[in-house]
């Protein structure tokens, strides 16, 4: 059931906040949520990472990375990001900071690469820097999605850290004109991979060995992947992607399985084709939960703050189209209930920050940074 | 996401149909659903079984049982039966066919039985006979439920065999007033039995043999359980109950398993107290699905005809207050999908006929049966 925002917006002007922050109230089953508004006028943000004392690091699509302050105030951007093609669906993407940040400052990020100098023709690389002074030193390109196309669609590009920091996951997207390449292994396209933080393959990821086939893949036969996060009590990866029309997904991605793409789905095939191919087959595994309709899922966060104690364990999705926050309430692997909040505007990610307070991102040009906590 | 009734009412008179009956059409996902009224001017029908050529026999709670012929005409009551006390939501409850009716035209059916006659001291009771002549025969009451109970409420009622036929399979509420006795096996108040069909106790039931236990009892912590069916592929037994104010539940009751009431829910406790006990224990089971808020869950079947060839092995629920029919698509013992269709009137139980269709018993003083077949 979907739940609105209630209340008039109201003013809220805190003590050394400049710019005017709106609060609204979300009333949901449990809680009673406080949406306020903590920073404004970012591009497309996309992807969001705490740093300490309650700063964040944020990029925004159109290429730009910042630092913004706990008030809001967002920094300069960031010296020393490579070349960006900034097109479409495409630009700077994720960013995750290195599970040792603290003492190696290091930081990763995913964006668009092109094949040279201003080319369109692109695909999703993820870099590592040290960020020191608000500029990014020793840059390394630590993968390049092959191959690189035409058009600027369907990058994935979002990333977790496994539970003990060792490997990093990366969920890509079938590029949108190649969704059968989504069904070999001899390309990156709509595959989930795994990498260890330096670029290096572990030798146990599933196709290691196997003639032909790129070693980095963990998982393959996903669309378009836009949110992951680990399982707090079973350190477990799971993914979000994008349906066509219907059939967003929730998936538990595991290593060497095939998640359907473009083979089965619970979407209606391009044109409006129903059922089509249908929603199962042997040696494909069907989804953990499916939105259809689609919201145009985009970030996942499993909730495991102390702010709202009934939703710990919960995923929280996010949706584009949707304009909305989904919890689900879990039971292991399995969805036991969904409640559907509504947020009226276009969310992008759903993080949960070191205080317990939930985190999302607008998809506007005058984007924000919502701040989520109990209302009093 | 709610699917309303759409299209005007139209009437549609079918040759030898002497009651008018109006079709609507419901949009869903991948159907367009013809709504027909069957047959109407039923008390409160509660239970519905087919017999050969169409015909059904059906249960109102107000105390009779008839066959409705495939033209939706309705047959005199059924004599023969034996006192029902017909109060608040007591009454003639449901009813099945032995597996072997074509051969021994015997019937089962539950209903609230009183201790004495004219007693309001009362209980949930299953009695079989041989339906032959518009008259039972041979009238036997093979159960009934400890202790019988002041007040009205909490009967549970729903009976399904098991796959092979071999059990008989009832499930109960905590009548009310009797919360705490869920969670006791001395009685069998909020729990679900299993029995041989001549009433007599499976050896191998979980309790059998613990001192003080009741034997037939198979699963417990139940607080009104209201619909059941087989999984197709499984054979296993599935119910649904309903919560306090939220929390009505599936649950896929296995032989010895705490169901949790009235110690956890997902609802409210009464008077309101949100979370109270919480959601999960140790050492009992959360749900496979819930309902929060409550729709009032009323029957369920598992979808297995072939008129909705994408709805195969979905789980069908009806609810009371929510006037609704939810299809959860499933995979093995999770749901990966709810849609939620509107119907506008509360339903009592959900059926699928030999052809294929779908049957709803609405809950009202002129209460009628609907068929949900595909629109053309
Ligand atoms: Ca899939
Ligand atoms: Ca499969
Ligand atoms: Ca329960
Ligand atoms: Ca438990």
């Amino acid at each position: 059931m979907k739940k609105a925002l209630v209340l008039a917006s109201t003013l809220a002007f805190t003590a050394g906040y400049t710019a005017s922050a709106s609060a609204e109230t979300l009333q949901t089953r449990w809680a009673d949520i406080q949406v306020e508004t903590l920073s404004e006028g970012l591009n497309h943000p996309w992807g969001i990472a705490f740093l300490s004392n309650g700063r964040m690091l944020v990029t925004e699509r159109a290429g730009h990375m910042r630092i913004v302050e706990s008030d809001g105030n967002k920094g300069d951007p960031i010296e020393g990001l490579p070349e960006i093609k900034v097109m479409r669906q495409g630009g700077l993407m994720d960013v995750k900071l290195s599970p040792d940040y603290e003492n190696d400052q290091i930081i990763y990020f995913s964006y668009s690469e092109p094949e040279s100098e201003g080319s369109e023709i692109t695909s999703t690389a993820v870099a590592k820097a040290r960020l020191q002074d608000n500029t990014l030193h020793d840059l390394e390109v630590i993968f390049s999605q092959y191959p690189k196309e035409q058009g600027g669609r369907h990058y994935g590009g979002r990333m977790i850290f496994s539970a003990d920091g060792e490997y990093l996951f990366l969920g890509l997207g079938d590029r949108g004109d190649r969704q059968d390449d989504a069904q070999t292994l001899d390309n990156h396209t709509g595959k989930l991979i795994r990498i260890y933080p330096d670029g290096s393959v572990p030798e146990d990821n599933p196709f290691v060995g196997e003639e032909g086939a790129q070693p980095e893949i963990w998982s393959y036969g996903h669309r378009n992947i836009q949110g992951m996060d680990i399982q707090p009590d079973t350190g477990l990866m799971w993914a979000v992607e994008h349906g066509p029309q219907g059939g967003d997904e929730v998936n538990l991605p595991e290593a060497g399985k095939n998640y359907g793409w473009p083979v089965v789905t619970h979407g209606e095939q391009y044109g409006g084709g129903e059922v089509g191919i249908g929603f199962d087959k042997e040696g494909m595994e069907l989804p953990v939960w499916h939105w259809t309709p689609s919201i145009a899922v985009s970030g996942m966060a499993f909730y495991d703050g102390n702010q709202f104690p009934a939703w710990q364990g919960n995923i929280l999705a996010t949706g584009l189209r949707g304009q909305n926050l989904a919890r689900l309430e879990m039971d292991g692997d399995r969805v036991i209930h969904e409640e559907d909040m509504d947020l009226g505007q276009r969310i992008r990610e759903v993080r949960i920050g070191p205080d317990g307070n939930i985190y999302l991102l607008t998809d506007h040009e005058n984007g924000k940074i919502l701040r989520l906590s109990p209302a009093e």
